[in-house]
C-alpha cells in the first residue's frame, strides 16, 4: 500500500460537556496540527498517489472553515463535542466528499484509506482511519 | 477506526546477553519515550476513545515502576533481554491489565487494540500492537 | 554559560484587537507548547544549573493560572493582545517572581538569564529572553 | 505484531515529466529522511525482531547508491518519475532482496511486513508498506 | 529581547567545488526547511513584534526565487557554493531588503536581528544571525 | 554570526550523588541527543563553517568514549555527577581540544563559539556554550 501525507493546522476555541472533562468544560482552545495520509494500492501513470498541490489546498479550504472560530458557536457542531477524535472524524468526512466532489483530481477517485491524525500538544493526538467507500 | 494516542518517558539502565548486541552488552542505559496510541471502533456517548487523563494517569503509574532502574536487577525480568522491543510489549500487557481493573474507566473496556512504540533515539523505535481481548 | 530547558503546555482560548490581526479578531484558541530555558554561568555543587523537578513543578503550576481558560476574560490581561510574544514576557515575568519567592530552591538565584519560547504551531513560535536581574 | 523503525537520509537531485508537476518539473532536488519499519508476529531467540546494527548499514548502504545524485541519470529509473512514493517503493524491493541475501542475518528472515516511509520536508511524506513474501 | 520565529521550505538542486565536498561536489538536491526568527527589545502598539501573516507571506515570496531551482544555474550566485550557511546568509540578506522596503510593514523597521536557520536534514543544520542596520 | 550544526547520541548508565536528585540517585540511564553548534564570524574560502564530515565524525569519536558505559566507573568522571549540563561541558572540552589538535581542519581554528545541547527527553536538556579561546 502507498501514501501520501501532507500537514496544516487550525486554531479554534471550544468547551467541553461532561464532567469526564474536567477543567476543559470551561472555554479553552487549541491549535491542531492535522496530518492527512491517504492510501491506495497502486500509483497513477504519474508515479503518484495524488496531485499533492490539490490534497494541500483541499486541506487548506477544508480547515479555513474551521479555523479561528469558537466552534461552540458552529452549526454543524451543536449538541456534540468537538473533540480531537471527533474532529479527526470531520476532516475524514469532509476529505471523501472532496475526492468524490473530484477536488483532488480524477486519479484521487482509487484513493482506498484515509487516515486523519490532530496533534493537540507534544503529548497528545488523536485519529480517525476509514475507508473512502464507506458510508460516513 | 479511532484512536488516541499519549506520551511519556522513563529513564533506565540495563544490558543485554548475546553476541548479536556487541557494546551494548555493557552496562548502559536509555530514555524511552513513550507513545500509546488506543483504538476503538466508535467514539462514547462524550465524544471521546478513552478518558485522556486517566489514560495519561494509568500510563505514568505503570512507567513509574521501571523509571530510574536499573532493569538488570528487576526480578519480573530476570534472564530477559530488555530490549526496546521487548519493553513496548511489556507495557502493553501491563495497560491491557489496567483496562480488565477498570483503571481507565468503564468505556476504556471497548478499547479494540493498543500500539506501545518507545522511542529510544532520534533514529531508533521499537512497537507492539496487539488487541486487547488476546490473551497475553 | 549552562542551561537546563524544561517543556510543558497550555490549551486556551482568546481574540486580538486591531487590524493587524485579521481573523485572528475573532474568539479561537491555540496551544502553547512552552519551553523556559535557565542559564547561569555556573553548575552549583550539585553539578546543576537547577533543581529540574522544582523547575517542572514551578512552570506547571505558574501555567495551571492561564490553562483551560478564555484569556479575554482574565482580569490581568485586560486591554491588552495576549499574543504569543507577550504571553512569553509574562511566563518570564512569573517565573522571576517565583525564583525571587524561592520556589525553585536558594540555588535558583544564581540563574542568570531566563528564555522562554511558546510554541504556536509547527511552523510558528515567539520568545521572549531577559536577565533575572532586571526590573520588569 | 512487534516492529523496530531505524532512521536515516538521502539529499538528491531530479525532474518530473507531467503537467500535474508544475513547477517541480524543473531541475530541483531534495533530503528524504527514511524510516524503515521492519514488522514481525514474535521476537528472536535474542528477543529482537532484528539486529539493528545491521538493518541500519543495510539502510545506509542501500541510500548510498542513490545519495548525492541527480536520479535523472540513474540507469535504474529511466523514464520513470522518482517520486518520494515511487523512491519509497524502491527502498522497500532492496530491502527485501537483502532480507532474502541475508545481509539482515537470519533470522530477519521472519520479518512478515516492511513499512519505508520518506519525508520530503516538515509538511509532507510519502510511504510504502508490503509484505517481504510478495512478488515485487 | 522578543522574538518570533516562522518556517517555510525550499527543494533545490546544486553541487559544490572543492575537495571538502567529497561525493557533494557531484549534482545532488536538498530540502531546507528554513526557520526565520525576527528579534527586537520591544513589542510594538498591537503587542507583536512583526505581522505574522505579512512575515510569513515575505518569507515564501524570497524562497519562491530559489525553490524548485537548480542553483548550479542562479546567475546571483555564479561562482559561489552554495553551501547551506551561504544559503542562510543569501535569507537573511534579502530579508533585510525586504524590512527595508517596508514589506513587513512600518513597525517591522524596529526588528534589530534576524537569525535564519536552514534544516539539511534531521542531522544538520545551519545558521546566519546578524543585525538589520549593519551592511549587507 | 554563522553556524552549523551536527547530531549524534549516546546511551549511558549513571547515578547521582544528592537529596535534590530523589529517585534519580538510584543506578538508571539516559540517551542523550546531542546538538553540537559551532559559530564563526565569516565564511572559508570554500563557503563553510566547518567541513561537517569531519566535525561529525569528531563527534562520533568523542561520544563512542562514553557510548555503551555506566558513568560511575569512568575514571574521568570520579566524584562528579554527571549531570546532563555537566556533560554538555564535557563534550565542549573535548570538541576544543579536538579543534586544537586539528581534528577539524585547519580552517576549524577560525571558529568562535561551540554551544552543545544534550536532549535527555522530549521534554528536557541542558547545554553549555563557551568560546573556544577561553581556559577549560
Amino acid at each position: 500500500m502507498y501514501s501520501v501525507t501532507v500537514r496544516d493546522h487550525v486554531m479554534i476555541a471550544h468547551s467541553f460537556t461532561g464532567q469526564v472533562f474536567g477543567p476543559a468544560q470551561r472555554l479553552h482552545g487549541a491549535t491542531f496540527v492535522v496530518d492527512v495520509e491517504l492510501k491506495r494500492p497502486s500509483l497513477d501513470a504519474d508515479g503518484i498517489v495524488v496531485d499533492i498541490g490539490k490534497a494541500s489546498d483541499t486541506l487548506r479550504q477544508l480547515l479555513a472553515d474551521i479555523n479561528y472560530r469558537n466552534l461552540d458557536e458552529v452549526p454543524a457542531f451543536a449538541g456534540r463535542n468537538t473533540t480531537t477524535e471527533f474532529l479527526a472524524r470531520v476532516v475524514f468526512d469532509r476529505l471523501v466528499a472532496a475526492i468524490q466532489r473530484g477536488d483532488l483530481g480524477p486519479g484521487a477517485r482509487d484513493i482506498d484509506t484515509i487516515r486523519v491524525t490532530l496533534h493537540e500538544s507534544h503529548v497528545a493526538s488523536a485519529s480517525f482511519e476509514g475507508r473512502v467507500s464507506d458510508p460516513a
